[in-house]
Order: structure tokens, then C-alpha cells, then sequence
């Protein structure tokens, strides 16, 4: 049993270094497309990638922030952004895999988010909502930001609307009992399915009539 | 006398509900003008009600901040949100209250913000302008920039120079010896009152010729 | 020795409010481009020289920060505020002096960053290079996305760059054993070289061709 909490803790870590490289990689082709140098593409990759758990750190008082003290990260978002500068082309026909890659990210940051709040607060919706939307959608907002377009998240298919679904879920799952990680894992699996659909699919929520 | 405490204080309490809604508002209003989603409307909605309040928490070391300890916030910010989504039009019609009561919301966030410095730090202007500047108007310096739109505090009629004016009477009163409520009541009326005259009259700051 | 090093300290002061005078210069001049009134000059100039410092404060834990601790900061950028809006057009002429001064900014505001990293966490580089960065590049940016443009810092010649360059020979100096004054003047001297020199022959880091 204990080894099966450390193969799923394990498998979360993995995957959120896979997130953190994949929102990196969509920093870096902003960056790209406006013309900046290599370390305007390093910093906006790294912007990308961790400011979403540094915002939720700083958040809730946790100093200094996960992304300063484990290099992982920082290792991370630089290879990404070195990667988008040589291999642009190559990636970029790829980019529908990335999307995909994208979406775990969303997923997983979205769970780790949440039980970063559950273990400082405990089960209280709003932190873990708050905890878990500002992981997910904190970097992707700052990147669009910075490359003067509206973030992504306030205009497309499902993307802060599948991290809240499963903040909802993960809540559930945990309000009757289930232990974090068999909580976390249909939860990451929720998000991530449903903004694979919703890009598939383009769905997408109503908008008011203006 | 304590009584009228308690009474003031509920009075404060309740504008500074009434002020996060119309905040609130304004958010959802330019979230709907740039197509966003419900999502993506509510989360504008809740950036722009509580994030003035959440950047003066952070940056004064208080976590979590009150807006995700207390959830009247978030409900208010939300329901914000949901309003402006169907009775946009309505709401749009009346939109001369709203920004009524959006300065008595400047009004309420400036004391608030200006109080929260005080209570930590005493009697000191640097902390408690930054304080009250924060809380009043990072929440709009948001918003504007998330729509792409330079920050309203820039270039409005006596938005900025409202609160601050404001904070330099509370600052004044809170000197001279006043108790924290009797000079709450003035400096927010003065912030409102001043807001609401330099709208009126289309009064504006001197701007340098260039 | 010990004369020697108050020197150097009231030196760095000294040249930390110098850059502190020009970042808040060039947010004063964004702000007069977009036509701010006096009161969004003054929020633009002190937003633009101390919001670098603030966030590394606030990323490191460190409360309140020493932009609203120590007001000799807020007295520096609102001067230069005022200083703009009436000097303008004679501040322009020297823009080529302004932008040495900057230079000056980048890199005590680079050194300084980092050696607040090294007296809280000790010679980490992933530590110091956040600090150093957020505080050399933080303002800027702030400044670049409030008056809606791609910040300088992801397309200019050579300015995150040559603040990394410091940091990377600040972190060497002190890891063969340099006091902490020994390494910070040529630390210091070297980004502003650097980013003076990147200026004057226009150099440029490589970016993609897309």
C-alpha cells in the first residue's frame, strides 16, 4: 500500500514536471512570436512555468517559494526555453501534442494546487479553489499578459472552467473519505479529459449577447 | 458608546461588501465587453473585487488573506459575476449607480486598506499609504490590464488622488487623536464625495504638455 | 577595513537610490506618453523604481517590505515624479545621461537582489539569480505592461542579460571566497558596463528566425 502511494507520488511528481515543461514551452513561443532574444524567451518560458506556484506559495505564506528552492524546476523551464530557440520548427509542427502535454499540466497543477491548501487549511473549499486556480491558470495568465493579449483563460474552450471542475471533484472526493491520492488521480484524470474534449470537441461556455 | 462602535463598524463591514460587488461589477462588465465566458467573467469579476485586498495581505505578510479566509468575498464577487451575466443589459442601463456605488467602494478600501497598516505598524503614513492605495486600487489596475486597457487609476478623473487625499485626512484625524472610527467616517466620506464631484464636474488632474 | 567597507555600503546606498531615481524617471516618462495626470505620474514613477524590490521582499518572505519600511524610496520616486512633470522636456534632451543612470539601477539593483538571497538562504544560485532578476527587471515590467507594451526586459539589448551576466560572476566571486564587498563592486560594474556598452554598439542576443 505504501509502495503504491509512492508510485502514484512519484507519477504526480513526473507529470508535474512534464506540466511545468509544457506551459513553458507555450511561454516561449509567445515569446518567440514577439521577438525576443534567448533569455527574453528563458525568462517569459520560466514566467510561464512557475509563477502560477509561486503566486499560490507567496499566497499562502510559504517562503521561499517551491520553484526557488527545488532547481527541478528552474532546470526545467530553461530546457524548455533553449529548446523552443533551436528546435521552434520542430515543436511547432507538433503542437497539437503539445496541447495535450498542456492539459496534463493543467490538470496536475490543478491538484497539486488544491492539496497544497488542504494540508495547510484543511478540507475549505475556497482556499483549495483559490490554491488551485491560481497553480493552474497564474503562470498562462502572467504570459499572456506580458505579450499584450488577453489570457487565455477569461476567452477559451474549458480551460480555467476543467481546473475548477476538478477542484470540485477532488473536494468531493475528499469530503467522503477517500485518502489524497486516490482523490487526486481521477481528479487529474477529470481535467485533463475534459479540456482534451473540450479542444477536440470545441466546446466552449456560453457568452453573454453584448 | 460601544454600541455605536459595533454600529459603525457593521456599517463599514456592510460597504466594504457593497464596494467588492460594484468592483465586482466593473470586472464582469469589460470580462463580457472581451467575449469571456461565464468562467472566465467570474474569475474577472472576483480578480477585480478582491485582489486589491489580497495584494495589501501579501505584501504585509497576513496569510491567507481574508479573502480566501472569509468566504463572503468570493460569494459576493461570484453572485457578482452570475448578475452581470444575465441582466447585463439591465444592469448596463443603470450604469451611472453603479459607478456611485463604486466610490463609495474607493471610499470603503482606502480606510480599510489605511486601518489594516495602522493596526499593524501604528500611526505611520508611508505604510499606511501603500496600504490604502493597494487595497483601493489594485483590484482596478488589474482588471484594466487583463482587458489590455491602460489602468483607469492612470488617466481618471481623481480616482487615485481620491483615496489618496483620503488617506492624508485619516492619516490627519488618527494624529490629531481621533478614536478609528470617528476618523473612518470622514475620510470616507471625503474619498466618495471627492470621486463622486470630480465625475460630475469632469474634473481632472493637471497632465503635462507633450 | 572596517572603514573601508562603510564606504563601500554608503556607496551602494548612495547608487541604489540613484537607480532607484532613474527606473522611476522612465516610469514617470511611460506615464506622461500615455498622458497620466500628476497623480499616475507619481503611482507609474514609484511603481516602476521600487515594485522590483517589493516582490523579491515578498517572494523571500520578508514583511513589510523596505520600499514602505524605509521612506526614503517612496521620497526618491515621488520626486522624480514631480521632478518629470515639470522637467520634462528638459529631462528629455538628456535622455542619453537618464539611460546611464539606469544602467547604474540595473546593476546595484542586480547586486543587491542577490546578496538579499545570500544573507537568507547562502550561496544558492537558483536563490540569487531569482532575487537578482525580480529585483533589476521587476519594476520594468511592471511599468512596460501597465502602459500596454512588451516589456523591455523579453526584446531590449542586453538588459536581463547583462543583470544574469552580474549575477553569475557575483555568485563565482563569493564561491572562491570574496567577502561580500569585494564581490559586489565589480558585480556592479560589470552589468553596467555591459548594458552601457550593449546600448552604444547596439548589441543584441540572437533570436529565432520564425
Amino acid at each position: 500500500m505504501s509502495d503504491q502511494i509512492s508510485a502514484i507520488q512519484l507519477l504526480i511528481q513526473s507529470l508535474d514536471l512534464v506540466g511545468t515543461a509544457a506551459f513553458a514551452i507555450t511561454g516561449a513561443l509567445k515569446a518567440i512570436e514577439h521577438k525576443s532574444d534567448i533569455v527574453g524567451i528563458i525568462i517569459l518560458a520560466t514566467i510561464t512555468g512557475v509563477a502560477g506556484g509561486v503566486l499560490r506559495d507567496i499566497t499562502f505564506g510559504t517562503f521561499p517559494p517551491l520553484a526557488i528552492s527545488n532547481p527541478l524546476y528552474a532546470a526545467t523551464t530553461i530546457s524548455a526555453g533553449v529548446a523552443m530557440f533551436f528546435l521552434y520548427r520542430v515543436i511547432q509542427k507538433h503542437w497539437n501534442l503539445l496541447l495535450k502535454f498542456d492539459a496534463i499540466g493543467l490538470g496536475v497543477f490543478t491538484v497539486i494546487g488544491s492539496t497544497f491548501a488542504y494540508q495547510i487549511v484543511g478540507l475549505n473549499f475556497l482556499a483549495m479553489a483559490f490554491a488551485g486556480l491560481i497553480t493552474a491558470v497564474g503562470g498562462g495568465i502572467l504570459r499572456d499578459v506580458f505579450v499584450k493579449e488577453m489570457p487565455i483563460v477569461f476567452v477559451k474552450e474549458l480551460y480555467a472552467t476543467a481546473s475548477f471542475a476538478g477542484i470540485v471533484l477532488f473536494f468531493c472526493l475528499l469530503s467522503v473519505g477517500l485518502d489524497l491520492y486516490s482523490a487526486a488521480v481521477p481528479s487529474i484524470v477529470s481535467v485533463t479529459l475534459l479540456r482534451l474534449l473540450a479542444m477536440k470537441y470545441g466546446w466552449n461556455l456560453p457568452r453573454p449577447k453584448i
